[in-house]
């Protein structure tokens, strides 16, 4: 059933399989398409291979089987490097072949990313991703979208089968990645002022479960809030998403603001507390973890499975 | 039919008729209370007059003809005024009677009114409300409470009639102050970080009417954010809740906080964003006007009606 349609759909790569890659992967192959894979840890790929996808040996070697390409690796250091370098995708893929450059980047680098891959005879979509690791898995991403509208066409499906939405920000690379860098400052913001709320409302007294439920259905809520919360009346601090993604993330956001010499006064602070908590020892801890810089309160415990 | 249960209810009085006293004073009359009101403004007091209810000539005269008492004023020295100054209502009210004091105050001013209040022979809850005064015209508050379950038990026709969410806290005044307090660190925060998103977004040449659309539905949405943004991209500074209100409110959870020796490093950078825009000319609009100190960016303006 789910390969009915197989012969009209396009082969897909994937370049990166981590959570939101093995995510994107994986729903590509449900809605039945032939999906390539790369990812240098080779025990990934051989799981992906083992659930119907076809690992490939480099991003070269991806690129000369398909037209669409998507990029969902950590940073633009490493979307440089499948692309551009040993065994790089871009010099393999065929003419007019789309490239769907995922990573969270400044939307400086999405620009000139656009402008190389154009001069290459490729596409382009700037099209970084919001929702997360089970998003990612049922195919539900939120997708900040901008490029050729001609590339789009043909990458509909490939978006029917990973977004619940697609947003369509621009006919050039850099508005998706613009978007998202804002998202981002607003969600790190968001999870430090949290843990900050939190970490007075215990200093005062107040029951952390009960601060959590009357703030949720507030004007003091936030969507991290809801979410990241959780992790701090459990006690329970395994990485969903890392202290160190933060650092990353608003580390783009104050480099690209400072390049156009504008303040961020928030979002400093809040980059500050995440390097805080980072020296503290707790970078690779979940991202509410950031909690952990303020002294002399007593954080709940982690309860006993 | 709407005052066909008025002889079992209890005579209320409601201290100050802005925005937020107006609202629950009309939804008491509504739910057929003999509603007796107090305020400094003649013609306020005469127009809830005109819609049925009774208007008293001093806090005092208001206090000897009810048992329950809810004091809406803007903050803990008019709370105090009004109870405790001259004409007040603490030495008129007969023993027995709840005063439900809702102003945004320090939990420790919260506390010690309690105190206070029961040396006399009286009740105290300490009952902060939040929802804007449209909830409080349509009787949907939410109110973070703490007081005597007793006090409670006399007053729960008064909540059941202004509130769609009554949070008991705790049995004594302190706790339903120390809530509100963490809400408003959040809300405060949110609004500057809305602010501050934006006029990145808007300097880095995003649509802000896109990123509106976007953000909201993903991980960077606070409800501040849904809620204050729409103001900026009308162009339109009405206060609904004025840059001032967030320096009263960010500045009692800063003291709060700073005679514990604690430390808020968000809430002082969002105070100080307020404070700019105060200086700047701008305490009296809405609080979105915060994003006015951003220099350097074109805002949306106003649309022509």
């Amino acid at each position: 059933m789910a390969n009915s349609n197989a012969a009209q759909l396009p082969a897909v790569g994937v370049i990166g399989l981590g959570s939101m890659g093995y995510g994107v992967a994986a729903s590509l192959l449900r809605a039945g398409f032939q999906v390539h894979a790369f990812d240098v840890r080779r025990e990934t790929l051989d799981r992906f291979a083992a659930a119907g996808g076809i690992a490939a040996e480099s991003p070269a070697a991806l690129a000369a089987r398909v037209r669409i390409v998507i990029i969902l690796v950590v940073n633009a250091a490493q979307t440089d490097a499948v692309l551009f370098g040993e065994n790089g995708a871009a010099g393999a893929l065929p003419a007019g072949a789309v490239v769907i450059s995922s990573a969270t980047v400044a939307p400086e680098f999405a620009v000139q990313l656009g402008a190389r891959l154009t001069a290459m005879g490729l596409h382009n979509i700037d099209a970084p991703v919001s929702g997360g690791a089970v998003k990612a898995a049922s195919g539900e991403l939120s997708v900040m979208s901008a490029g050729d509208p001609a590339a789009f066409e043909l990458c509909q499906p490939v978006f029917d089968a990973i977004a619940a939405k697609l947003y369509r920000l621009g006919d050039e690379p850099g508005q998706g990645s613009t978007v998202k860098m804002i998202n981002q400052l607003l969600a790190g913001v968001h999870i430090a002022a949290s843990a900050e709320a939190m970490a007075l409302g215990i200093k005062a007294g107040a029951d952390p479960a009960a601060l959590y439920e009357v703030i949720s259905n507030s004007a003091g809520s936030s969507w991290m809030f809801q979410n990241r919360v959780p992790h701090i009346l459990d006690g329970d601090y395994t990485p969903h998403s890392a202290v160190n993604i933060f650092i990353k993330d608003l580390g783009i956001v104050l480099d690209s603001a400072r390049k156009e010499s504008f303040p961020l006064p928030l979002t400093a602070t809040a980059h500050q507390m995440f390097l805080s908590a980072a020296a503290a020892g707790h970078g690779a801890e979940d991202d509410a973890a950031v909690i952990k810089i303020f002294p002399g309160i007593t954080l709940p415990e982690r309860k006993q499975p």
